[in-house]
């Protein structure tokens, strides 16, 4: 498979969670002043922690949230709420550090890693990553948003992102997203991975109107129509129907399953990307933590294909790694209680 | 009503949430760079904090945690998985740190202050306040846990530290609990608001077996038929089938209602707690934020009372306001975001 899609082996061999250090910070869990299981899905999330990083004792570490942000030429199909000039904007409030992910980034002790996989123009200034693949796809309903080999060299910029950041010291990886018009590419990629109706699990993005609606419904019917992406060749479903922030997503996710980091996802376009990384390397599955459930109606669906449960669910619908922050604070919550917490024996607590 | 409970009427007098303050909030939200309503139940937080407040920017302040500790005369009906003992136990671990609570409250940025409401014995040492009504309740199957009187004092203990708490700066109130057997105290409260069958809202506590799960509804069950409860005068049924800690939460979250503060509820002993309270002041809910949907049965059917939606759903059943110092971290967020991010004219983002 690798040769096949032009992505490098370290990025798609990925093993199974580690058992033995499951086992032993199931033991620590029980051995705390609670009673067992009483702080459920916090207690599953430090053992899925642990087997991920085959470390039986998990400590918080550095959390950082890579924001992917790209443009889609399939705006001109009248599909979002704001206009793609808001993409770099945006770029530019996350380096300044007046978005909401800053806030929250903040809030829950993350760095934010902010990267041009693809955005329509140059943005000015420093402070984020350039590695732009091309400014902005092309408009998929009249033919495939960008090339193969495009599709590839976004899918490798979020790998290597997560090979920087784990080689920086990063323990905890998650996933935001910038990029006007990236609602209606990650629904294109969703129908495309489930067979779903685009009427079924379109929905109205950062606010589109019931006209706006409408033509976005027709414009994911029509790219799936003249593309005929694959239903399990994630290149293909990219390189026809993506955006180069979602291809750089779900390389990001594989980079940093395949360095036995947790991957932290934010909302629906953060899941697509994760979708596409589990065709790319099934196994990658159990190495992601979803975040929240988000407002966009395809996003259940998506969470569905992963078998993933969302820790929260708080009606947001921003992106940018918003749930991801507040999930990290949960990792955190659940790391400090296995360090942190007296045993029975040390607080001479029956049991 | 006031002089009827023996309550006083600074503890009764709610008024309504502030709408002008509401409505700035609201509009200091639209102005930042993100779609309108985007951050969906961080944003209704946000104007809630500020209803409460009747302050149209509120920001992070200083949290208080209340654990309210007591103890049950019912564990004699072999109702709980613990024994009584355990009570004073926890109470030194959350005076030493070595609790869960202690943990979540330090990663929330939260204090905890530890309330002796009605701890059977005598906990050595200080760090924590004494203001035990009672050492324990008596056994509610064979007449009523406690007098009438003592009901009213330990609303009052609650209402006291909400006071102590707000004087010395609490901006949110947050609950939690300790007390073996309290489960089953809760359970009859709920059925006794609600007529709800005990065996149709018993659950299995910090770990019960089948075996005691059916002592703790037939315990229920009895309790009821010996004391007949009131099911709308708080008092009566604190009185009857209530708990020493459970009361002194009731008037905790009253306090921090009359004083304006919001009262961040724990699971379910908590938020039975807000039923008393609002069947005291029906005007107190609107001053509640429910944190999570503990796995607690009855719990549901509790919040179904009050009208108040959780934020999280995490599985947990500990209690100890676990679940709220996760809810203060979220409030938190939310007063960061209106605090601390961008508007679309600073950012120079359009709209």
């Amino acid at each position: 498979m690798c040769a096949m899609q032009g992505l490098p082996s370290w990025l798609l061999d990925i093993g199974p969670l580690d058992a033995a250090s499951m086992d032993a910070a199931r033991q620590r869990l029980d051995s705390l002043t609670k009673p067992r299981g009483s702080l459920g899905r916090l207690e599953e999330l430090y053992v899925r922690i642990a087997g991920i990083t085959a470390n039986p004792q998990p400590r918080p570490g550095r959390k950082v949230i890579v924001v992917m942000a790209g443009d889609h030429g399939v705006t001109e199909e009248g599909v979002s709420a704001f206009p793609s000039s808001v993409t770099p904007q945006m770029v530019l409030n996350f380096v300044s550090g007046g978005a909401a992910i800053n806030v929250l980034a903040r809030h829950a002790g993350a760095e934010v890693t902010v990267v041009d996989a693809g955005v329509a123009i140059d943005v000015p200034g420093g402070g984020y990553l350039r590695r732009n693949v091309r400014r902005g796809t092309a408009n998929m309903c009249r033919g495939p948003a960008m090339t193969r080999d495009e599709a590839v060299r976004a899918i490798m910029v979020g790998s290597e992102v997560a090979r920087d950041e784990v080689a920086r010291g990063a323990t905890l990886i998650g996933t935001g997203d910038m990029g006007i018009g990236n609602t209606t590419a990650s629904t294109a990629v969703l129908c495309a991975i489930t067979g779903l109706p685009p009427a079924r699990v379109a929905g109205r993005g950062t606010g589109v109107d019931d006209a706006g609606l409408a033509r976005k419904i027709a414009a994911v019917q029509r790219a799936l129509e003249v593309n005929l992406p694959s239903s399990s060749d994630a290149v293909d479903i990219v390189h026809k129907v993506g955006g180069l922030e979602i291809g750089a997503l779900a390389g990001l996710i594989l980079g940093a399953a395949a360095l036995r980091t947790p991957a932290v996802i934010d909302g629906f376009i953060s899941t697509i990307a994760a979708c596409l990384a589990a065709l790319l390397s099934p196994a990658s599955r159990d190495y992601m933590i979803s975040s929240h459930l988000s407002a966009e109606p395809g996003h259940k669906a998506a969470l569905d294909v992963l078998g993933l449960s969302p820790l929260v669910s708080l009606d947001m619908r921003l992106g940018e790694g918003t749930g991801t922050a507040l999930a990290m604070s949960l990792c955190d919550a659940s790391l400090k209680i296995a360090a942190e917490m007296a045993t029975f024996e040390e607080a001479g607590v029956s049991r």
